[in-house]
């Protein structure tokens, strides 16, 4: 029989990565709030009824911290399925500072593995994995994360770094794609199109992979129409990063500028 | 006998392109105010000088706006030679607005060449060269400009986008990077080495150009110890962006933290 993986949150990116566990061989035993997205899987009841099912490895990628805390220790969370035989793999991103507090309240072990690649890295299964915990761990779920990730980068022995190199990674990205829009609009004034610039920069020292991906991720370039999920979750972990900065005084411009301008663009889609 | 380019400006950059021009089969006829720098090239007298002997393509690659108006209108300048058979290309990265006044003014075709790459780029002759200008000139000096570049992009029929471009490139590239440097601080913060960051970076979503050339541009990132050279370029480049941003009452921020980030790192250094 096949391994059971456990998998908690089938959403935009779990139901792909999702689907790459089973196209690998293993039996996902999931379960999502929406159970239409429970369909290509073995429905659990709960992150604790998937956790009880689970032979070893489970798997969160829900959006948020509050939904990542619920799914943990909550009434019917993973906890309350009283194991402390299961890798619990935190996938979503998060901040490291609470990363670290779960791990810490957790009578199981817990692995930080924050993901990048969007959707359609998910699809393809070539996500960047950075996976960080004690090194046993880390063996004992690797195959797992290599069904759903091309690169599997371990960052740390502990739970924390994978996700402040994950809020690194998404600084660097909305920091670059406000540059190039500014640079889109600069150009624009002496009357070249952003088509052009964007064929040029993919060519020059100003590029960046948001413009090489340029037709995959254009909806977070058309600021005036946005796609809502790509925003949203660019938004939510520059929250992340604001609130690391505020805790730890570090003073983050260019998080903050592009922070301001991406929720000026949600304010004026009406969102 | 083989064609003879008049080259004006044989520094950083011209040095290694003017060699490439020898290397495919080039006689170049060169012009720097620093002697020492010609003496590769069959040496001119003045920019006036290397226009009388060129058979017919004329490059300018100074520093600067005022260097390439001296070049081209001063006593002993291009337009000295009273020639109107020459194709004059500008390489040097200007603003868009001179660029078409400097065109205006002359009586001879002048043509709108920047480039991207580097020193690197220049010494292995892989530049990305944005030429505009007029479709029978752009014609004529192709040859020239393959010698030195590998993708050679046509960019408009009159001179001016070429600056545009280029000056919207390098805001794309300094934007990036202080995005990533301020990322590089928030990963130390949660205990996370700075190479470990651009490790994973380069493989995912938050990656740039500068990111996949560290090695070959780590003074960029070392603002502690910046490579003076290149950290002049990019400021002189933010001046002009400054410049069209204010001519134009075009807002640009991120622009404009990143001029203030490379000036404070300027003055920091004492220079």
């Amino acid at each position: 029989m096949s391994e059971s993986v456990g998998f908690i949150g089938l959403g935009e990116m779990g139901g792909p990565m999702s689907r790459r566990l089973q196209q690998a061989g293993y039996t996902v035993t999931g379960f999502d709030v929406d159970p239409g997205r429970m369909a290509h899987v073995e429905a659990a009841a709960s992150p604790a009824d998937a956790a009880k099912r689970a032979d070893r490895v489970v798997i969160s990628i829900v959006r948020t911290l509050q939904q990542t805390e619920i799914v943990l220790f909550g009434g019917s969370g993973i906890s309350a399925a009283g194991r402390d035989d299961i890798d619990v793999v935190i996938m979503s991103t998060i901040d490291p500072g609470s990363m670290e507090r779960i791990a810490h309240r957790a009578h199981f072990p817990v692995l930080d593995a924050p993901v990048s690649g969007g959707v359609l890295g998910a699809e393809a299964g070539t996500l960047t994995i950075m996976v960080a915990g004690a090194a046993e761990a880390v063996t004992r779920i690797r195959p797992v994360l290599e069904a759903m990730g091309e690169k599997i980068l371990v960052v740390g022995d502990h739970p924390g770094p994978g996700q402040a190199i994950k809020l690194a990674n998404q600084l660097s990205l909305a920091v670059s794609v406000i540059g190039t829009l500014e640079a889109l609009k600069l150009a624009k004034q002496a009357g070249v199109a952003p088509e052009e610039v964007l064929k040029v920069l993919a060519v020059s020292t100003g590029s960046s992979w948001p413009i090489l991906n340029y037709e995959t991720v254009r909806g977070w370039w058309e600021l005036e129409d946005p796609d809502v999920g790509a925003l949203g979750i660019i938004l939510k972990d520059l929250g992340s990063i604001e609130k690391m900065g505020s805790e730890s005084r570090l003073d983050l411009p260019a998080a903050e500028l592009a922070l301001e301008r991406l929720r000026n663009a949600w304010a004026d889609a009406g969102l």
